[in-house]
């Protein structure tokens, strides 16, 4: 079998153009990057208001082990195969980040024959939106600093700024340091850091934003810090929303590329799924609908944190409808999940996939909780056995869902034939009749409360007074209708990473609450969250190299 | 009169690959980025190896002053010039920098009627060439940082890391900090700082290189900081060059824009002109020579500075054959060398003019010395009076010169025919018999006193022993033969900013050496050298936004 960027390599590529037409974009709507890469013009979308929406198709995941899931191969792999029953389809991913290729983790742009290309230029600096959310960024920080320097008229306590700094680099060093050291020209001495620039509120605001003019009100909202008083400041009060806006323009035009089969794939945005909301940009999602029959879309994370965050807070926000939810599962994950060891996993064992099979059902129960319908999706991987996904389909079948076997990165579509009728089929059911989990006046504590014991199946959440003061103060302050963004490990229902499975009777401990006022969420944040990455003892950036042809060695 | 912004905004564009077929460029060849912008393909690039060159034009200009030259519009104007007289000419600029667009200086891509096209792309994010350097340079850190926590093989000195890191943004609260705070898992405590990112040795790396393969090599000679026996560790010892060639593979290509004549640009790299050397990349200067009969390109500063490491470094590293040189002076700014306050410069002071040429005499012998013939061009300002350019006129005859009356702010092409006209004759005359100033072998310090005596007029440059001990320890270590890259500065022939005109008898203290392994200079400092500007009290930022129409505001 060839490696994934062989078969990329390989890939065909269709002008970039031809790739629009598919979709009724013309010509001069598109701004070329290369021949393989596009920007769809921000007056064609505006043009395309009024049109009726195709059918939104969720993927999510069970909670993700080393063995992996492959939610954005079969996101791929569900697009082409929609494409190939006759389907206008369209595919919305987020963008990659550059930082995390050179540490350990590699690209993310699908793999095997479910991919999007050109790969490299994706999992590189693509068409420039993270550098351009980085500048924006960064030029907040700055003008923050400035003003204080220059006499401080908005009397900001420099003790209280939350806003950090951001690089799209995995750089442990920068996670805490202090500035403005050297004497007076170089301002007051302060604590500061930076994050990765996924994890930027502006990353957040960019993916939820309708348009340039929402983008701008957005960005004026954030709040940089507070006064001695404890009265906010916003980006507005010093001015910077107007330039950050500028430095977004481009960026806010979604991009377009295509999947190995030369169907139409969006790709744009990406928040961390953590202490964001972990989805592609609401004006991708959006776009897609009005130009394509099924649009396709992924969530960061398992369906806890990843699925219930795309409901309460995308669809919420952006009046999304989701039509059907695709949950994707591994055997190989699925035993893990039932207490396989890694090295083990090779060898059949129906037993504990079966005990595994929890974690998938709780999933399977959260999502039709939303009134979502759902399908599962067996991603297939070489050794699974006939028994372990006959076991599969069972105890689906449990669950009233069906489970549909997928080939998808050995075959590309004729791999999801099935599972894309069977999309259709819940599609066009008009089973659907979404809803978020809770609503806007619940008070912010009760929101997460809901979230802990219906999604994550916990007895409770357990906050400090502090905490809980915390949040009465937003409510007062207007910001209690805000949706509750929760960050904690993606890899159990608990808080605990090492309880896989389908836990219950666990506590939800809240460490820390976080106001995104510009992207319009409460962060609640449950143990140790990392905004910023480290880079591994051997770097996989040791590895990466131009061949002696010239081509890109070292990134996958 | 319209404004800048104006002018450009009502600019007929044409298609990027007409201007590409105006040098013969296929379409091919051509990286589209939108309809207006496009990279040149490195393998057209290499496909051009054995062609005859054009004739390259170095324009320079006397010391700056806050009254302005112009020497980008002249650039502008002359290269239009050129192609209205029937020559196949293009022009090589430097892209200006993002951070300072929010300060004080706003654009850099000419004015008025000499203005290069999309104005406010190229001062934004352009191409994303400047973002790719600040990727890779940042990725050297943090894999530097990253290698010491992870045991420190190399055994690398953490208090001599003389790599710093880089931000396109001016924040002076980046330039002295501590990083590392807050325990075990951020690494170990130490002393860093940011430059702004043109002043990455990487910028000026990507401005000197051949190729991809000449990039790569000379990223690997980055010398990233010593062990404690003082020997030095470089990027290839950390295995870093491979990716950050990567990073910066589609920065090497040359960006081809067009003046508001519709005339090719090549705006491409922009290294600090202080502790850089201060010209657009060689790649796209040998490019443009490759397919143009006539190649205008600027260097930053005065001619003391720029023209000289033009020379020095530039053409003596890429073969560079110059042709002739255009010395850009202004009425105001002669005047201003010669005493006269700035809010006096209205009035016509033909005496103060005449004290003032002194500095324009001594660039114009200084550029004869490299063998180069030498036009001056008056950029004229509306002010200007008949008698005060007679003056300038006479003088520069008086030097063996012609000065040219240039009007392209008002006219375009229209008011620099007569300067096209001179530089062709000075060209085909064959008069040009360029060398530099000092040979390779010359030790340095003899090199440092070379310039300061010949170009500086000097009595001698003054240096600590350390200093004299480094320069002869990198003689031993092999760097003998590089070239020296001075950074003082630019107002004055002098260290002194505030001594206009001609100074004499001056000595020029060394402050600080640096050795910059991988561009292959070595830098001496003269006095404060700012790396990391900051923003002023009310920084142009607050201005800028986009308006109803959704145009760029306040960008200039």
């Amino acid at each position: 079998m060839a490696s994934d960027i062989e078969i990329a390599r390989a890939a065909k590529m269709r002008p970039i153009s031809e790739i629009g037409e598919k979709l009724g974009i013309p010509q001069d709507a598109l701004e070329n990057y290369g021949s393989t890469k596009a920007k769809v013009r921000a007056d064609f979308i505006a043009s395309l208001d009024g049109r009726p929406d195709g059918k939104l198709v969720l993927v999510t995941a069970i909670n993700p082990t080393p063995a992996g899931e492959g939610k954005t191969t079969t996101t791929v792999g569900l697009g082409d195969g929609l494409n190939r029953i006759g389907k206008k389809a369209a595919i919305c991913l987020r963008e990659p980040s550059l930082g995390p290729c050179f540490g350990m983790k590699g690209g993310a742009a699908g793999g095997g024959h479910a991919q999007v290309v050109p790969m490299e230029d994706i999992n590189l600096h693509f068409t420039g939106d993270f550098h351009a959310i980085t500048s924006a960024h960064n030029l907040l920080s700055a003008l923050i600093d400035n003003h204080i320097y220059w006499g401080n008229a908005l009397g900001i306590d420099q003790r209280r700024i939350t806003w950090r700094r951001v690089m799209d680099m995995n750089d442990r060093a920068l996670r805490q340091i202090v500035t403005s050291l050297g004497g007076v020209a170089n301002g007051f001495p302060a604590e500061a850091g930076f994050d990765i620039t996924v994890a930027s509120e502006i990353m957040a605001i960019l993916c939820l934003s309708h348009d340039l003019a929402d983008l701008q009100r957005r960005l004026g909202d954030i709040i940089i810090g507070y006064r001695r008083d404890r009265t906010a400041i916003t980006a507005r009060d010093l001015e910077a929303d107007g330039a950050m806006t500028v430095l977004l323009k481009e960026a806010m035009q979604p991009n377009l590329v295509q999947t190995l089969e030369n169907n139409p794939a969006f790709i744009h945005g990406g928040p961390f799924a953590n202490i964001a909301h972990g989805c592609n940009s609401v004006i991708a999602t959006r776009t897609a609908l009005k130009l394509a029959d099924y649009v396709v879309t992924e969530a960061g994370f398992g369906a806890d944190l990843g699925a219930e965050k795309f409901f309460d807070i995308k669809c919420r926000k952006a009046g999304l409808q989701p039509s059907a939810a695709v949950i994707v599962a591994t055997v190989r994950a699925l035993k893990m999940n039932g207490g396989v060891a890694r090295e083990d996993l090779k060898a059949e064992n129906v037993a504990a996939l079966k005990k595994g099979c929890a974690n998938l059902g709780r999933h399977i129960d959260n999502v039709k909780q939303f009134g979502v319908p759902v399908v599962v999706a067996i991603n297939h991987f070489t050794g699974d056995t006939e028994a372990e996904i006959a076991a599969v389909k069972e105890y689906a079948a449990t669950h009233g869902v069906e489970a549909v076997l997928c080939t998808h990165w050995a075959d590309g579509s004729a791999g999801t034939e099935a599972l894309a009728r069977k999309v259709v089929q819940l599609a066009e059911s008009g089973a659907a009749q979404f809803a978020p989990l809770y609503g806007d006046d619940m008070p912010l504590f009760e929101k997460i409360q809901t979230i802990c014991r219906r999604i994550y199946r916990a007895d409770d959440a357990a906050a400090d007074k502090s905490i809980r003061d915390q949040l009465k103060k937003w409510s007062a302050d207007g910001f209690g209708h805000l949706p509750i963004c929760m960050a904690k490990t993606q890899y159990s229902f608990s808080t605990d990473p090492n309880l896989r499975g389908a836990p219950t009777g666990h506590i939800v401990p809240i460490r820390e609450v976080r106001l995104s006022a510009g992207a319009g969420f409460i962060v609640v944040i449950c143990g140790e969250i990392m905004t910023m990455p480290g880079l591994p003892k051997i770097p996989s950036a040791n590895q990466i190299r131009l061949d002696e042809r010239g081509q890109i060695e070292g990134l996958f």
